[in-house]
């Protein structure tokens, strides 16, 4: 099995040292009564090692049939109980079938989905830990539990019955839905998106098991080119050459402001010692909600921000990454983090407010800006990779062009929201000059100009990174 | 420093089988995915140890300032500025002060904070972790955050104004009161008393420290006695020679169906071959809802059990556990396990439904009655100790006595509810035979004749383990 190639790749061992210093966030203040392992400056002279990160658990997982077995595994499922999925659902298999999570193997089981809520962690059989953060879970109604019945396995199809994967030695047990949403997003308020859509009105049941797919996901969509599977990305990283690769997540247009500081990132990397260095820009592929800019808008904008030369596509690798996404702050970051390992990301850039939005109540951001980069440099099972958080950007003003927020100089720098970005997209107005490469601008006009105002007369609302 | 002599007992070792089988509960399914450490039988010649197991973090934490600094420590408090403790505050205090949270030094700041909700657990320098699944928090509002301005020390006091403690180093930070709620609760619902109690009205701030404690806490109730700190009960422990102690956590009446049950497991320590297991039968003694009974008619209910002979006080210790009580079900459930490793105890007795009540507002309980022993078996930090999950009892009508429930004879049993048992106890009729030692049943008889009915004729539901 090709996965097995990664097991040989020595182990990269442990750094306590987490955060990069100068034009990152300076490390948050430790705790003193517990000594709690400080997060220092890394030195200038880190060790470069040769081999990208083992993925969690050892063994990257591949959830894939066999080819020479697709064709028993169909007529086998043929006489199963089926279950439908939900183009989410898919989203998930998807995730699940390429390793993203490994070492998972499929749906959580009851033990899993408990160990995620509780402690956002997996345990192993050495008694090491793997971070889990976000349930990985497919929900199933009384009349879909009736159908299984005593069945071992089932067949999970798509919405045209089109056979996606089948399940087996499965668990079926209590959908805890309250205490689901509670635990993983911090609020029972209505309106969260991913709560919304998926959980609410979904079964009172959760089915796991191990997932066999019977064939790679697709979406026909033009930009399955772009779905590199984590072992794709590992093969990508090693034919470059590759001795660090820093992952940067993403579900919004890139302005100049993030290009600075993944450009900042590779140049401070080289200081370190390293080679080469290769930046993995990752937009997130899977559900977002409705007033994010749509991911085909997203991808043509990514483009135009390589061919205008803002970043450089020698030591980039722009990929999807196939996930949904909760907008679960703190612990939905971690598992931005944690699948990213998986593609071989020994370093993790993250921001302000990361996988964070307004609550969806209060007149508030739901999460605490800072809270992300604290938990993700505290969780269990993210010890090995490198956290990089970073200043926000912001419109200098003296020097035009988007550059690290100074807040000596508060005044010299102008922030523009989603509101105004929005605004001047609309309107055809240019924004100030340096603050996105005309290319990548004139897409995002693009896509403002094909929305369709609603009834109401009110288009939906970007959010910026 | 008294609590040093525990660091040269030996570590206890990590055994991966945490639960014994017959009478006790069948283990739950495991995951298969994932290959979790199996929680099967314990062997029947377990090799036995010498020596109590090892506190958290390797030494029992003693937060009291030493006789001789008292006076010293009160002068440079009286400049200090002043943060009011709640009585709730103030069990807390006692609780951070004896070391039934060891490693913790005091009030956690806000890196503690956001690991406890999290990940129900706190990362030690040697990378290792220790559980801590309930917040230790100290709230303030505005003014308080005010007061304290830039100070780094502040004097604690209690509604007299009398110095309690000095919590130093500080650190101020914002309350996440619904994340807090949600996190620790899995719910949001209005109506948990802890959270009523505690946090609703509560300040905006948070305030971490570390403790200087200047006297032990008491409440001189004429229950002090029961009080007996973690160290207190190490010391009893070694003066009985245990060479194993059973924790018994409990907030309600003791009937035989309890006593069955601390019996059965003592037999079994016995079988397993430990010369000399002790029961910790270990109250709880802070805030408790108002439908429970009161600590001080528990506290005489729990004596006549022993004078009755139901326990033996040869191998039976009572004493009171000072915390005050969540109601957080499976996050809850951790954290009573924990103190009672730092108060010497390597087994740990779980039931239905642990820390678990009613849900506030729907028609259900709360937490699933199982996931409290099922998360307790897989919690980061409680590796050391094993745990007991016990089948309920109930009243076996064929035999006249408490028994473990047997489903295959389902209709042999009586289940004697909360109600049941408050009208019996109420209307001085008493419950049949066997259900509770004579003298037991008295004390409640008589505590629910104290009790002057409310306006509205109704009198506080009490509600059994």
């Amino acid at each position: 099995m090709a996965s097995t190639i990664f097991t040989q790749i020595p182990f990269q061992s442990k750094s306590s040292n987490k955060f990069l210093n100068t034009h990152f966030v300076p490390s948050f203040k430790l705790p003193v009564s517990l000594s709690f392992k400080p997060r220092t400056a890394l030195p200038k002279s880190l060790r470069v090692r040769a081999g990208l990160i083992e993925p969690d658990g050892g063994k990257l997982v591949d959830l894939h049939v066999p080819e020479i077995e697709r064709e028993l595994k169909k007529r086998e499922a043929a006489s199963l109980p089926r279950v439908k999925l939900t183009e989410i659902d898919v989203q998930w298999v998807h995730v699940l079938s390429e390793g993203w999570a490994s070492p998972l193997t499929g749906f959580m089981r009851e033990s899993e989905l408990l160990q995620t809520l509780h402690f956002n962690s997996l345990r192993l059989d050495d008694g090491s830990f793997v971070n889990m953060s976000v349930p990985i879970v497919l929900a199933i109604d009384d009349s879909q539990k009736e159908s299984v019945a005593e069945s071992n396995s089932v067949a999970l199809v798509d919405s045209d019955d089109e056979l996606i994967a089948v399940l087996t030695d499965i668990e079926i047990y209590k959908h805890p839905k309250e205490e689901r949403i509670a635990r993983t997003w911090g609020t029972t308020a209505p309106g969260l998106p991913y709560v919304e859509e998926t959980i609410k009105n979904s079964g009172n049941w959760l089915i796991g098991g191990d997932l066999e797919v019977i064939e790679p996901i697709k979406y026909n969509d033009g930009l399955d080119r772009f779905r590199l599977s984590p072992m794709d990305l590992r093969r990508e990283f090693e034919r470059r050459n590759a001795d660090a690769v820093f992952a940067f997540q993403l579900r919004n247009p890139v302005h100049n402001g993030h290009a600075l500081l993944m450009t900042d990132t590779r140049r401070r990397l080289l200081e370190m010692g390293y080679k080469n260095p290769i930046l993995l820009l990752h937009p997130l592929g899977g559900y977002t909600k409705a007033d994010d800019v749509p991911l085909s808008w997203r991808m043509k904008q990514h483009e135009k921000v390589l061919e205008d030369g803002v970043l450089d596509p020698e030591t980039t690798v722009v990929s999807i990454f196939p996930s949904p996404m909760h907008y679960a702050g703190p612990t939905e970051v971690q598992w931005h983090a944690k699948a990213r390992i998986n593609a071989g990301a020994n370093f993790y850039i993250v921001g302000r407010d990361p996988a964070g939005m307004g609550h969806p109540v209060e007149k508030r951001d739901l999460y605490d800006a800072d809270h992300g980069k604290k938990v993700l440099s505290m969780a269990p099972g993210l010890e090995r990779l490198n956290i990089l958080p970073f200043r926000v950007a912001a419109y200098d003003k003296t020097q035009g062009k988007m550059a690290f927020f100074d807040p000596s100089r508060a005044q010299d720098f102008l922030f523009i929201s989603g509101t105004k970005m929005r605004t001047l997209a609309k309107n055809k107005e240019n924004p100030p000059a340096g603050f996105m490469c005309p290319g990548g601008w004139q897409v995002l006009v693009e896509y403002y100009d094909s929305l369709t105002p609603s009834e109401d007369g009110r288009i939906p609302e970007p959010v910026p990174a």
